[in-house]
């Protein structure tokens, strides 16, 4: 079961430049900041009520986000649900028919533990799961 | 102040395929569904916690749905945040240099009040706010 709306992901060109609409034109707080070596991304959250956005600046122009930039410009990425536990979760939407980009789950932002939908099995959205960490 | 993330629309070609993926195969309970001539759209909204995933199918070609969907083609179309005042959140947004599609709030499904930021003041993301009807 999809708890809530986790995060909307955004892909940008430049965090800086992110950083000062969504943190400082819209005034969503900076809550953490990491480069997720594995996704090729600097990651910012910022919060917003019980969610957050996360903003995605590629590490390089062959990282997944740097491609998805070149290929439809910046803008909104994918859409996360939270999830308790994400395990079931997957083994969920495998039943359901729905093709999966992670089989099992892999480590996220901030300790999470996530994985993906194809956004050709729920038309064109990339959709992730997330089970948060304790105190997330 | 924006509040939550009240929903993420999704531009879809065919409403009842849709439905399929995100009510049943996602398991995400139908919780309203409008059509809303002004703005071209049939929409669902579908209940994940507090939030909502609004799917919206275009009534025509010529609609701003419709248009979205031959140039990008179905999948992610805005973010919507919840506010509580929405023509302080205008003014504020106003304030902050952002540029508005709407410069003063109209009606939007299930009878809230909604206005658009430009995607060109947010880095290409779509971005509305909503201030809910009482009881929603």
């Amino acid at each position: 079961m999809l708890g809530r709306i986790d995060h909307v992901g955004v892909a940008v060109e430049e965090m800086d430049a992110a950083l000062e609409l969504y943190r400082d034109a819209l005034g969503l707080p900076l809550a953490h900041r990491e480069v997720v070596e594995e996704q090729g991304v600097d990651a910012a959250l910022l919060d917003v009520g019980e969610g957050h956005v996360e903003l995605l600046a590629p590490l390089g122009p062959d990282t997944p986000v740097g491609k998805y930039l070149q290929r439809r410009g910046p803008g909104l990425h994918h859409v996360a649900y939270a999830v308790a536990d994400i395990d079931a979760e997957l083994d969920r939407l495998r039943g359901a028919g729905l093709r999966l980009i992670d089989e099992t789950p892999r480590t996220g932002i901030r300790n999470s533990r996530v994985a993906f939908v194809h956004p050709g099995a729920l038309g064109g959205v990339l959709t992730e799961i997330v089970e948060p960490a304790a105190g997330h």
